[in-house]
């Protein structure tokens, strides 16, 4: 297992998710492949706008397009009546992307010196910022901001490779086992985050 | 006829297109100008950002901001008795301008010798890519992605261009009426992509 | 009074508005910082994108980022009984953010020789840019395009100073005032743009 493996496995996860978001919104075919390469891309060029990388770069992932556009097509043509196994198995490999892309983006920033707040910045955005773009772009309020605990995850792996306190090779592998743990057992338990709604003329703080 | 010339027909397009998108939301007119703006000049920007060009490349347009602006405040003050006309005139300046975009963006792209997937992604997001930002800016969700089908013929554009099938000065004229035809046949016959719904619980697939 | 201070008064400013809408659309606690560092921080990171700047100096202002997130934790564990007077001083925060950020915006594009139309744009962009990114990841449509007169002002801001009127100390800190009461003044006296409605097919011109 490599990060070539991981990367592949993410980008599967992320293109997969943003294609099912796509059908959702009834988007045409169109949508549904701009909507997957989308999230499966859009973090990495947030990322490479924001620490100084070209964003140019992106376009020689040639063979990772092409897995992508692949990858799309199987979900488009999918028979659907084991959706519900997907939605199951989609959460993992989901969890496996924001981890994997999350370290990914850290070790960039990381190794451009760039300061602790960019590598944290970094992973949040490489891990969580193609699901924004594509909650955006089908219509909707950001998973990010307001869904149970998953940006935090990305932004733990940012501090501890920014704080010097992972760097080795089995350190990064041991923590991305650890953030696709922590993820899955956010999902399982239902961890949220503490809100407070100013929605109301009443306010008050609230848990979730 | 020249490509300044199409760049003009263009940019004039995109310009009313964004403005009477901010009107039809009751925007004031200082977002009437920023939509006409953005509409006209979005794309352009896009592809300079994943293409790698400077994106202050815009700053050199100045007669061409000069002319969009002069178009939108006419837009503003015109009387719409006359609108359906406008809608009926105003689809065909529209196809001029999807075409006329979508083969300076595939010609940008591969002057630079970006790979094919990077040409038909430059002709895409020039072509198309003022209209999402107006969509996500009206509070939309984007065109591109759900309504009939526009951008396949920019990408068709960029395919063309990019496997080098098009690139004399005679052929690029024929491709740029080819794709307005298209776009214009597209509106006529109401022409549109298939796409499949995970709306509801009983996915099943469907044409519009 | 310094550059210094309006800057970090800006970013206050503008931390403390994006926190408080997270909290209107009842986001979790990393939406509530998420976009107030984006509000603070966006319209910045859109002028360096378009006027050629690297957007990778965001993070040379890692004192600015730690008092940001400062402001937004006391914002989010603020008693808000007091909430109405909040929008008083809020206001008036918020229109000394757009006229420093306004100014600072206009400045760096006129010092690196760009044309009058730029300056405009990077003090319309730099003033109020972070506000549309705000509304946008919020899932409204952005206040600028619509609401009372805001863009304006940093517009007026950045005319001045690129056709080189404001270039001396203390006019700089002139126009800083001016802006601000003008801002004020359109709260107090609720002045609005003239829009112009398309939403009925009965079309007609009217004052909001």
């Amino acid at each position: 297992m490599t990060w070539e493996v991981l990367n592949i496995i993410g980008t599967i996860a992320f293109a997969i998710s943003g294609a099912i978001v796509a059908m959702e919104e009834e988007y045409d075919i169109l949508g549904v492949y701009i909507l997957g390469m989308t999230t499966a891309f859009g973090g990495g060029a947030i990322r490479n706008l924001l620490i100084g990388l070209p964003i140019s770069d992106l376009w020689n992932q040639g063979a990772l397009f092409i897995l992508a556009i692949t990858v799309i097509t199987i979900v488009f043509l999918f028979p659907f009546g084991a959706l519900k196994q997907w939605k199951k198995w989609g959460t993992f490999t989901d969890a496996i992307g924001l981890s994997a892309f999350a370290i990914q983006g850290a070790l960039y920033a990381a190794s451009m010196n760039h300061p602790l707040s960019a590598v944290i910045m970094a992973a949040l955005l490489t891990g969580s910022g193609g699901g924004v773009i594509r909650d955006v772009l089908a219509g909707r309020k950001p998973l990010l901001l307001r869904g149970d605990i998953y940006g935090v995850w990305a932004m733990l792996a940012g501090l501890l490779i920014g704080v010097g306190m992972v760097n080795q090779t089995w350190g990064l592998y041991a923590l991305f086992v650890l953030i696709v743990i922590l993820r899955m057992l956010t999902v399982y338990f239902k961890w949220s985050l503490p809100y407070r709604s100013l929605k109301d003329a009443n306010y008050s703080r609230k848990e979730r």
